[in-house]
C-alpha cells in the first residue's frame, strides 16, 4: 500500500514531517527571477521558471532530510497554464530525488467530475487509446464536501499505488464555521468526516496499521488532533499548521501513536522562507531550507522520544 | 455588478441557461482527434489541442443563443498542462465571442491559499511588478468546507466585476452526506452555507437585486430550490442538474424569481454530447449543440412563462 511506502521514508529518514512547496516569486531570491527574467521575455514563462528553479534547488537540499514534499497547486495556478507546468515538473523532480509527493489539490465535485480530478492526479488519462499520467502525486488532498460522490472516484484509484488525505479538521481560523457544527448524531461534521474515511480505509489496509484513506487535521488544533487519532485508530494524518501557522512539535504531538507513525506533519514557509529571516541576500535559500527542516525535524523526534518506528 | 452583467446578457438572449463545456476526448468526434494527431505528436498535446477546436466551434454556434458558459477545468486538468492551457484558451476564446464565462473550478482553502487561487482565476498576479490576469474567468465556483477564511478571498477580489458561486446543495446524489446534516440551530449545512452568503453579499449588491455572492444549488433536488429561493432572496443561484443528471426545466423552476431572473441552469453533456444522439459521424457536433441549447432555452422560458426580465 501506498501508505507503506510513506512510512518506510519517514522511518528511513527518522522524520515525520512534509515541506510545502509553495512558492510566491516573493519568495524566491532576486538572482534568480533575474536570471528567469532575463531568459524568457514571457513573464508568466520566467515566473514558472522561478519557481521550478528555486523549488529544484530546495529539493536537492532537503531530499536526505524529509520523506516527503507537499507542493500546493494553488500557488502555482497562480501563474497560468505555465505555473502549473511548473507544478508539474517539481512533482517529477520530486519523485525522481526519492521524495513522496502529495499534490495538495483539494478537489472534491460530483461522480464524473471527480472522476476526472482523480485520473488527472493519481491515474492515466486514455489519450487515445494510449494511458499515460498527467500530474503522477502519490497522493492528493481532497475535499469532502460533495460526499462519497466526490470522494470514492479518488479511492478507486489509489489501487494500493497511491494515497487521499480528506480534509476533516482543517488549520485555519475559521475551520469551524461548518467543520465543527453538531450535527443530530452528536458528531461534528469533522469527526463524521474523519468516521467515513476510517470505514473507507478497511479496504485500503496497509501492513503499517494504517490505510491509504488518510485525513487532513490541522496542528492548530491540537486536542482535536488527540481526540481524532483514538476515534480513527487506522487513519494516517497529514498535519498542516506548523511553523508560519502558529503549531509547535507539541501541538502536533497527539497525531502520532505510540510508534511515532500515524501523521506527518508540514511546514511550508517555515522551511522556503528560512532565507529571508536572517536578513541573508538569498545565495544561501537551499541551505537555509536545509537547515530550517533539520530543525524541524528535531522538534519532531524530540516530541516523540527520540525514535520513529 | 458582475451579476448585473449577468442578467443582462440573460434578458438580452431571453435565455436563463449555461452550456457546460466540459470536454472528454470521447465526446469529441473522431475528425478532430484525427486531425489533431496528425499535428501533433505529444498525446497531451493533441488532446488539448482537440478539446480548443471542439469547445471553439460550440462556442461560434451558441454565442447568440446562450448568456454564459461553464468550462469545468477537471476535464481539462485531466490532460495535463496542456489541457489547463486549453481551459485558458477556451475561457478566453468565449469573452471574446461575447459570452459571460464562470471557470467552474470549487476551490477552497485557507486563507492565503485561497487568496492565491483567487488571484490566479479572477485577480491579476503580480509578474515582476507588472499585473497580468492569468485565468480571467468573469466568476468562479467556490466551496465553502474551510469556512470564510476561504471565500474572503475571493469575494475581495469581486470588486464589481468579478462574481463566485459558492457550493450550497450540489447536484449529486451523496451531497446530502454533510450538507444535509442538521445543525444544533436546526438549520442544515446547506442553508447555513446559503444564509452566510446572503450576509457576504450585502457588500456586493448589484442593480439587479441580487449580489455578487451566488451559490451552487441543484436542479436535482427542486424542494430546495424554492425554500432556499425564499430564504436568500438576494443571492443569485448557479444551477448544475439540467438534462444528463436527470433534471428538467420545471425541476429548475423554483430558483427563479418572478421577473425569471435569480438562476442560469446548467447542462453539460444535454449539449455537448448532443450530436452522439442521434448516431450521426459527428460532422454536424457544433449545430446538434446548438439546437440543444435552443431547445434547452425553450423549455426554461416556457417554464418561466414566456419571458425573462
Amino acid at each position: 500500500m501506498s501508505v507503506d511506502k510513506l512510512c518506510e521514508k519517514i522511518i528511513e529518514r527518522q522524520n515525520p514531517s512534509v515541506v510545502g512547496l509553495d512558492p510566491v516569486l516573493s519568495y524566491i531570491p532576486q538572482a534568480i527571477k533575474d536570471e528567469m527574467r532575463a531568459a524568457h521575455q514571457n513573464p508568466f514563462e520566467a515566473a514558472a521558471q522561478s519557481l521550478l528553479a528555486f523549488n529544484q534547488a530546495i529539493i536537492d537540499e532537503i531530499a536526505d532530510v524529509v520523506p516527503a514534499v507537499k507542493p500546493q497547486i494553488a500557488f502555482y495556478e497562480m501563474y497560468g497554464w505555465q505555473g502549473v507546468r511548473a507544478y508539474h515538473e517539481t512533482v517529477e523532480y520530486a519523485k525522481k530525488r526519492g521524495l513522496y509527493v502529495i499534490g495538495d489539490i483539494k478537489r472534491g465535485d460530483i461522480g464524473s467530475t471527480a472522476e476526472a480530478y482523480a485520473i488527472g492526479h493519481m491515474g492515466r488519462p486514455d489519450l487515445f487509446g494510449e494511458a499515460r499520467a498527467a500530474f503522477d502525486t502519490d497522493a492528493v488532498t481532497v475535499n469532502p464536501y460533495l460526499g462519497s460522490d466526490g470522494i470514492l472516484p479518488f479511492a478507486r484509484l489509489c489501487k494500493g499505488k497511491k494515497m487521499i488525505f480528506v480534509l476533516a479538521k482543517t488549520s485555519n481560523q475559521s475551520s469551524g464555521e461548518y467543520q465543527d457544527q453538531v450535527t443530530t448524531s452528536g458528531e461534528t461534521i469533522y469527526q463524521l468526516a474523519a468516521s467515513n474515511m476510517e470505514r473507507l480505509g478497511e479496504s485500503h489496509m496497509g501492513a503499517c496499521g494504517y490505510s491509504d484513506v488518510g485525513i487532513v487535521v490541522g496542528a492548530t488544533y491540537p486536542a482535536m488532533l488527540g481526540e481524532l487519532r483514538e476515534r480513527v485508530p487506522h487513519t494516517f494524518f497529514l498535519v498542516p499548521g506548523y511553523g508560519a501557522q502558529g503549531g509547535g512539535g507539541a501541538d502536533a504531538a497527539p497525531a502520532f501513536d505510540s510508534r511515532g507513525l500515524g501523521a506527518i506533519v508540514n511546514s511550508s514557509r517555515g522551511i522556503i522562507c528560512a532565507w529571508q529571516k536572517g536578513g541573508s541576500d538569498g545565495r544561501d535559500f537551499a541551505k537555509a531550507a536545509r537547515e530550517a527542516a533539520i530543525r524541524m525535524r528535531e522538534d519532531l523526534l524530540g516530541v516523540l522520544g527520540g525514535k520513529i518506528g
